[in-house]
This record gives structure tokens, sequence and C-alpha cells, in this order.
């Protein structure tokens, strides 16, 4: 009865794709531009979305093609894309489906998005290599040592704040990492982490934002008496739970779930809520636009 | 391919049943004290349900109990109800299956929740008589004269809003009715109707509270970028949008989605969730409880 | 309070768009093609989506640009296009957003979904006209006189079938019908039908297809026991609910819900998944394919 | 910002409970029967629920009370129950809440439910004991060893089924399982351990049944062209697909999903409602009845 599959993950091991994220002041052919760019190159379109903002005027794309037939290197892409680019004020980004982002997870006491997200990673459903957890407790280390990956254990007072940050930030930057997930990481983010990893830092908030923004969001829930919870992935920013939205997700409660059940029946939100925006981040389907994104399909 | 069918209002054409909705303190014994109330009345419970909340010490509790073989008239019997409620502390209500409510209905620009009503009222599906349609514009006289309702025209300006108050009230007191329905009515109604009617207008609000308070829900969540939107139904209080909530839904939504569009979208869901709402009330399944409520199944 | 807006509706009275849905044997710079195609009218693409299905190597698109700058007329569009499409051996449908399609929706005894469609129409949200409601029954002459749309009472027996089946395309052709909505028809149509409105009789099952196919789907729901019961808009085929699949939805049902429950909660499901697909369509949104369907955003 | 909870799971460490379990042919005063059988026994009841088919004249009632204070020992208080189940014909159920269930789980090569059910059970919301897993495969001991849970490596093949299916037996005997939980389970059951563990065996199959029961139905679901996939969770009985339904889910899917992609979604949908009924079932809220079920919220 086994239906076999690997879902998006297997364009890692497919023919590569080139993607191409970018948005700008909308005109008149930019679709045919940027067709016409990709046609050049050899490359075959496997996928495109394309979005207006007829009000704001901006327009915003995102190009999917094969490197199979392309006839130039990838730094040769990157150069005549930034010449196109440049003519047209567009802000851009340029990925490869077999360049394998670099994670890390950041956890606290709450294990349930870190052990979802291991197992997703085990069973080939995330198309990144997670080459960290890192935790202010050490509750974890069996989990992250289960799944071979190293365990730092980088505990956080109001004394070692400004320190321990600064650790933080050489270890990723040591390990190369390419996207944070705050798995349920309940420590505060200092402004140097959050400005080098600006649309790079995914958190899970415990709520529909913006509902129940800050702590206790359950117990908020429950005191409003809300008929439906919910869970929200979202960029972190200065702004507390004010970052740019990825995906949200809600379920159904009454008036016979405790504070208790809520934290149960949210648990299973979190972890889908912010694997999907994880996936949506790693293939490349994501564009941050001021405090909103706009995700591809 | 007909399945027939009249779903809850069936009830109206059987048998009639008692319908009690009671809450006091908590004590051993008080589900067997309502059980043995309705068996020595010879009543046969064709549903009960019962919640306690174990934190505050609260219980609550539906009982509904056929009429057929009891032994003693309706007064009789609610006097009799009245000395075990004395007992315990309760609060209770009494309402009778074939004692159909008196609702009126208000709206302003917007008729869909209206349209919406109507025909499920002539459709069978709502337990209720509809005795008038109240609204501050001209524009739903035709509608609600198809459905053959009154409709009431009362403007509302900053100088009338006192004298239009008290002639609402008098109509709705001429009319005997038991349930409110603002359905997108966009006036904001006036002390003495919220307490002539405590717990008895049902508002629908178009954003899932408490995200969105105020004017203008969709064009906020628009601006935060979020990836659901919500519809509301509560019972009306001094506290805009912060009464008691019934119902509640949400519908997905993307970046392609114009305000235009989440207000498209959003009238889906406000018909289903303020008809959720005014069914379970008419069936005498809401308890409303401090500023929350217990909906029965 | 009232945001404004009117969705998807409002591209009727803006710039008109023309849409292009095309269907093709993959191969490389078909995007490019396509958008270079509009680029030399002079056409502006305010929206682009494509899908390849790598498996069976076929390509879809749907492309929607601005008509305002562009420098030819609609024929001369059409055949300049129809060229490029023999090159690449596509099937495709030109349409254009001011051409308002006319729609004849079809009822037998229940209407909720005759309702909710006419009252969405009324609301400005279906860009169409309904200029007809054709049923075998006489029940809803009322309100489509209510909306001013003609009412057709025609009859079907065993022995009046194929006459009055005659009769019913002879109607269509004369009110030079675009889209035949089944809204809870119950009777099944015939072949010739069927092919003069291939892939434009919408019909709403009121199961989850494929479960519960054929008669009484709620019926069969509440004996199976099922969890939540769903509806289905789909195109009708010879195949009696067999044809491709345009949108479907469900709700959560439970042993408490009598079969008239399920046809209580069943209607909601209808007429919204009813009106989503004829969104969809008359959008330009929709795509057979074999006996699926490709719905653009 | 942590909020703290151990949901339903709580009830293990407070104050034990009773829960009783029943249904008989409808009559007068049930309710009244047994909760005056709770009241003299000095029971305190926390949570009632009942239900009565009343087509079929059934009625089923879920009956948990506090044993805090009730003056006859668990025994005795079974056999008073029976008298009054005699009684009335009925059958019962009695269990506790300090009784933990012996769960056993089945497993094949897709390992994605095995480890949400034993994370969940880690993290102490499954109020049960889990006290093997039992492979036709190797591939998961390192995963039930990380977890402290015996791995049972038994694979079948044609010859050896009959054989295999006794050792299982004896083991599930020697290990006194209360529930077998088939989490992705590619085999089929025979006839000996369906009879010895008849409503005791939950079965997760991975479509919306009835819909695409039997092999491979994300590849059905695929050819179909369904908008929606599902999930289902049931007893096993000997038609396979075909037990009594405990749970499903349903989850949005497009034609940009290829089959691999419905695999993926699937999953998630999978671990969350096979988790909801392995609940359930634990907390004694199902009573099976014919071939469906009557979940108690």
């Amino acid at each position: 009865m086994g239906d076999v599959g690997h879902g998006t993950v297997s364009a890692v091991t497919d023919t590569p794709t080139a993607r191409l994220l970018l948005t700008c002041p909308d005109r008149t052919g930019l679709v045919a531009k940027v067709a016409d760019f990709v046609w050049k190159l050899n490359g075959n379109i496997v996928h495109a979305d394309q979005h207006t903002d007829s009000e704001a005027g901006v327009f915003f794309q995102r190009v999917e093609f094969s490197l199979q037939d392309v006839n130039v290197g990838r730094n040769e892409l990157a150069q005549r894309f930034a010449q196109l680019a440049d003519e047209c004020s567009m802000e851009w980004k340029l990925s490869f489906s077999d360049e394998v982002p670099r994670v890390a997870i950041f956890v606290s006491k709450f294990g349930h998005c870190l052990y979802d997200l291991l197992a997703r990673w085990r069973a080939g459903q995330l198309a990144c290599d997670i080459v960290a957890v890192i935790s202010n407790w050490p509750d974890h280390a069996d989990t992250a040592n289960h799944f071979g990956v190293p365990y730092h254990e980088m505990p956080v007072s109001a004394q070692t704040r400004a320190v321990q940050e600064q650790a933080v930030l050489r270890l990723l930057s040591e390990l190369d990492v390419d996207l944070v997930v705050l798995a349920r990481y309940m420590q505060i983010l200092g402004e140097a982490l959050i400005n080098a990893f600006r649309s790079r830092i995914i958190n899970i908030h415990h709520s529909f934002l913006p509902a129940f923004k800050g702590g206790h969001p359950y117990a908020q829930a429950y005191d409003r008496g809300v008929k439906l919870i919910g869970a929200t992935a979202h960029y972190a920013t200065e702004d507390l739970d004010e970052g740019p939205i990825i995906a949200q997700g809600v379920t159904a409660v009454s008036h016979r779930d405790s504070v208790g059940d809520l934290v149960l029946k949210g648990r299973d939100l979190e972890t889908v809520v912010l694997a999907r925006a994880v996936r949506a981040h790693l293939a490349g389907r994501v564009l941050v636009y001021g405090h909103k994104t706009v995700v591809f399909d």
C-alpha cells in the first residue's frame, strides 16, 4: 500500500534549477524581459509566478528554470541578471536548488517543534542541512544526538545576555548558517542577530497574530473565550510578534478546553505551521515586502 | 437524489420539549438532582450535557426533556424547578421547543447576512418568527417585502440618535421581540437597548476577534498581511467587539487578495458564522458566563 | 465601519483585460514566447501563472494582460495568437474581461444555491448576466421574479424527457447562454446538452467525491458514520459525478447529527463551493485537462 | 512566555475518576438512574454526556465521576453497576483514569506516525504506557530505542504469515497489551488478531474514507484530481477500510501537487488524525455502535 514520494525535496536530486525572486516598480514588459533573459541562456522555465500590487504599483515574481542546457556558469548568470535588474530597479535574490541551505534550530523547554523538524528532515522532507541545535537549556541534547546534530547549550541570563549573543553570532558564522528557526525559543533576540539574519529567522508564535501578542497566548485565548486558536510563523524583527507573516493555521476549541487542552491542541498547529513556513523559505518561495510577505505556491 | 430533512427545526413539529439551561457553584450530586427532578415529572431526557469549570468551581448544564408524559403544566413545572434552583443557588432559564422566538434583524448597507437569514428562514431552517427588518437605510425594503417581513426604515443621525433609539425600543417592545440580530448593522447601539436585550443581541463582526477590532477590519487585515481572515458572532455589550463570543470561522487568503477580495471572501464567512450563532441561540444552547459562553452541541 | 469593495468583479469596470488559457506539450521557451507575444502587442501582463506536469510533459498557462495600450483589435489579436498556438500545438481559449458571460441556472426543489447565486449576483459579486432560471418545478418562480430573472418552468417526465431536452437546448441557444449552472438540479442531462456545453456546465454534488456518488449522499454519509461531510463542484459529463472537479469543501459532523442535520450543514457547503467554482469559471481561471482541472489562483 | 499544561493527561495525577461507557435501548429515566447510582456511591460526576439515536431508539452515555469520596471498592462498584446494567439491558464498560492502558505500536516502512506518537508520549501527552514497537522491518529499531521502547522485528512473508500471526498474538498477550495502534502498518491482520482485539486496534488510512479504499490512495487521489485529500483513523475489522471511523481530517491540494507532494501533505494529516483517535480511545471516549462510533467530546 505504500505510495512512494519525496515531494518538493525531489528537486535536490533531479536536474538543478535556478530560482529568481524579484520585486520592482511595475511597468510594461517585465514578464517578457525576464522570460527572454532565461530563454537566451537556454534555460527552461519550469515554474513562474508573478503578482502585481496594482494599488502600490509593485511587481513581484518568482521564476524557476532548469539549468540542464544553460550555457553559462552560475556567476556569469548572476552577473548578467544584475544588468537587467539594474535597468528595472529590481531587488532580487538568486538561489540554486542543489545548494543546500544550512539551518540552525533554537529551542527552549518545549521540544515538539524541534522533534517535528528533525523527524521531517530525517525522512527527507526538508531540503536543508540541520547543522546545529542551540538551546538555553540542556533538555534536548539527547534528541539532537539521536538525530546526529550537534547540540549547543547556551544559557542566557540578564548578566550574560550580551556576551552570549556575541557567542551565538560567532557560532552561526562559523557554521555558515543560512537560516535560523526559532522552534519555541523563549529568549528575546538582540539587535545584532536580528540584523545579521534579516528575513532569515523564522519564529513560531502560538497564537493567531495579531491576536494575543506577547506572553501566554493560550491563557489569553482561554480568558477571552475564543472558539478557535491559532499559530503564526513569521520572520523575526525588532518588534516582537510584528514581523512579516509567512503561514498561519487555526483549530476549533470549546468551553470544554482548559488552558492545558489549548496548549495540547496548539502544539499540532505549531509544528505544522512552522514546518510549512520553513519549507516555503527553503524552496525560495517567500519574498518579504515591507512588513508583509508574498508566498508563491 | 433528494435527501429530505429539516434538521434541528423538526423539534418544533414533534412532541414539544422543555430546555433547561442552568449554572451554579459545583457540588456533588447536581446531575443526579436535576435528573431526578425530571424523572419525577415523568419527563424523558432526550439530551443532556454538562460541563464543570473545575478551576472556577462552576457547574453548567443543559437538559432537554420530552413533555409527552409530563404530568404537570408548564407554570407548575417552572415553579417546582425554582425550588431546586434555589437550594443550589442556580441561575437558570427554561424554554419550550414549541414557543417560537420572535426575531428582529437590523441591517445597514450590506445585505448579504440579511438575505442569508431570510432565505434560511423561508427554507424552514431557523426555528423562529422573523417579525421585523430594521434599517437606517431604505435599501433592503424590497428584500424584506419579498420575504413577507415588515421593513422599518429608521435613519440615525447625530441629532436623532437618542430619539430614534427610544423609537426602536418601543417598536421591539410592541413586537414582543425576543432576539435582535445585527446583520452588519453599522450603528452603535445605546445603553438602554443593550441593557433591555442583555445576551439577546447577536452581532457579526467581520474579523477574527480579538484581532482587528473596530472599523475596517478587512483593511486592517490586508495591511498586516495575515494569511487567514475571520468572522466572529458575539453578544453585543457596552464594549464594542468585547462581548461573549458564540461562533468564529476563518478562511485562507494570500498576497493575491486585494481588500476587495477579502471583503468578498469574508462575506461567506459572515453569513455562515452568524447563522450558526443564531441557530445555537434559538435552540437554547448558549449559556453566557461572565464575558464568555458555553455553547452546548 | 464599512469596507467597500467588489473583489474580482472590479475588473469589469476597469481597463479591460484579455485572458489567455492555454495548454500544449512542454518545451523550452514557452513562457518567453507568450510573454514576447504580449509585449509586441504593447500589452502589460497583470497576471500570469503557469504549471508544468513534468511527468506527462504538458504545459499549462493563464496569462491576463491589459488592453489599454494594445495596438490591434481583438480579432486581429486572436488571429495573431492562432499562429503562435499553431507552432506550439496549443489548445487555447481567449476571453475578455468586459465581455460578460451569459448564465442560465437550473434548479429543482432545493432553492438554497439558486438564492445564493442570485444574491451574490445582485450584490455585484458575479461577473456575468444571469439570463434565465430553468426548473422542472414551479416553486422558484417568485424568487427569480424578485431578482428580475425570467423563469422557465420545464417539467420533465419519462415520456417528455427527449422533447423537453430539445426545448431546453433551443432556449439556451436563443438566449445565447455561455454557462449552465446546475444549482441542485435533480434531472439527468441528455447527451446532446452535455456535448453542446462541454466544460460549460457546472454541477454541485452534495458529497466529497468520489465518496458517496449517486443518490442520497447525506444518507450514505450518515450510514457510514463519517466525521466530515463534503460538497463538490464539477463539470458535468456523461458519467454522472465523474466530471472534472473544480472545487471541494468539507465540514465536521458528529454522531449527534441526524441525516436532517447533515442536510442542513451541507447546504452551507454547497452554496459556498458552487459559488467558488462559478467565480473561477467566469474569471477564465479553469482549464480542463483530461478528466481533471487546473484552477489558476 | 511558557504556557504550562498537560491537557487531558493531568487526570492521571489528580484524584482518579471512574469512566462508564454504556449503551442500551432508550427508555424514560435512564439518565436519572445512572446519576442516582453515582450519587448513592458518593461519587461526583465531573463529566457526563449522552446521546439518543431517536430513530433507532438507542441510548448512549459516558459518565465520568470522581472516586475521591466513593465509599466502595472498584470491584464492588462494578458488581453493583452490573445489576443496574442488567435491568436496563445495557452493554457497558468501566475504566479508571489511573489504570494506565498498555499500548503496542505496529509500523512498516513509513515512520512518521510512530515518531509522532512516541514524541507525544514522551512529552506526557498520551495517557498510556507504550510497551512495544512491532514491525515487519528493522528500520525503526533505533527510534524505538531512543524512546526506551522494546522493538520487535517480526518479518512477514506468505509462508510465515500464519506462524508469525500466532507469535504476535502471544507477544501481545505476554505484554498484557490493551490497545494496538497500526501506525502505517502495511500488512493485513489475521482474523484471530482482529477478534482478540475487537474495537481495540486503531488503524490510520491515508485517505478520506470511503473514498480511495485499498492501496495507493494518494495516487488514486491524484488521478481523480480532487482538491482536498484526507486521512481516516478507524478500528480495524475483517473488512479492510470498512471499520468504524473515529476521526478524519482533510487538507487542500491543487494541480501543482504531484503524488509526492500529496504524500508529504498527507503525512501531517495522518499523524494528527491518528493521535486524535488514540487520545479519544485512551480517555474512554469512544463507543462502538454497529459499524459506527459515538465519540464523546
